[in-house]
C-alpha cells in the first residue's frame, strides 16, 4: 500500500515524520544511538526482516540521517553512522523514551542515560531558551511562525 | 498488512511507538495540541480518509492518550481531548517540530511557540535534570536501567 507522503506539507512535524515515521525507523535509530551499526547486528537485535531493514536503512541514508561507511575492504563491508542531521534526532528518541519510561515501564526504565560531564544518571528536562525555566505543554501556546504560508497547519486558538 | 507489534518489547521507545507510531497518529496529535478537537475539523485539516482517521482516533483513545467527550447532546457530538498521558506527548511532538525546523524548513518555522510565563517566543532546550546544563547526544551515554530484563535492547558500548 502506497501511503500518503507528508513531504509537501508545510509543517516541521510532518517533515520529521517523512524521514523517521515509517514503522521500525525510530527503533533502528535507537539501536544506532546505542552503538549498533552493522546490518547483521541490527537485523538480529530487532528481529526485523532483511528486506524491511534494507528499505528503512536506504531511506534513512537517502534522507541524510545515516551514512554508509566502509569498515572493511576485502570483502567490502559497510556500517551505518549517524550524520549531524541524524544525531539531532536524539531529542526525538529521548522524548519517546522518557514518555515510555513514565507511562509504560512499570518495572522501571530498561535504559537510562548518564550525563558525561556531571557524571549523574539524569532525565532530560525541557526548558525555555529565553528564561531557562522548565516548560511543558500547558506553559506554551503555538503561534504562527515566519515560514507559514497559505494552507500551513496553524494553531486555531 | 498486519505489522509487527512493539508491545512486548521491553523498550520505552518501542512502547511509545506502539501508541503513536502509526502513520498519521502524530499529526493528529499535533492538531489536537493546536486546538483542533473535532472529527470533521481534523479530517478537513489533515486531508485524511475518514476510515483511517476513525481507526487512529480509536487507537489513541484505547491507549489512553485521548478521551472522547460529548460537547453536544442533541444530536450527540463528541470531541477529542488530551489526557495527562497525551499531554506528555508534547515533548515528542516538540522534538520533531524543532528537528524539522532546523533541517527541513528553509523559509523558517511555520509554527513557533511562545512561553506564556516569560512572554518570549522560545525554543525548547534539553537540559540535565541533575546539573541543569544543556545536553545533546554526544553529552550522554546510555546505561542499563533498573527495568532491564534478559533480552532488553541495551547499549552495546
Amino acid at each position: 500500500m502506497k501511503r500518503t507522503s507528508f513531504e509537501t506539507m508545510n509543517c516541521s512535524v510532518a517533515q520529521c515524520l517523512e524521514v523517521v515515521g515509517e514503522w521500525w525507523s525510530l527503533l533502528i535509530l535507537r539501536d544506532v544511538f546505542m552503538g549498533v551499526r552493522r546490518f547483521d547486528d541490527l537485523q538480529a537485535r530487532l528481529g526485523i526482516s532483511r528486506n524491511v531493514l534494507t528499505q528503512r536503512l536506504r531511506h534513512l541514508v537517502d534522507s541524510g540521517v545515516l551514512e554508509r561507511v566502509p569498515y572493511q575492504q576485502n570483502p567490502p563491508r559497510y556500517e551505518y553512522r549517524l550524520t549531524e542531521k541524524g544525531i539531532d534526532l536524539w531529542h526525538v528518541v529521548t522524548a519517546m523514551r522518557q514518555w515510555g519510561d513514565k507511562w509504560a515501564a512499570p518495572d522501571g526504565p530498561p535504559v537510562e542515560i548518564a550525563h558525561k560531564e556531571c557524571g549523574h544518571r539524569a532525565d532530560i528536562v525541557s526548558t525555555c531558551s529565553e528564561c531557562g525555566e522548565p516548560v511543558s505543554a500547558r506553559d506554551v501556546r503555538a503561534v504562527t511562525g515566519p515560514g507559514a504560508v497559505a494552507g500551513s497547519p496553524l494553531p486555531v486558538r
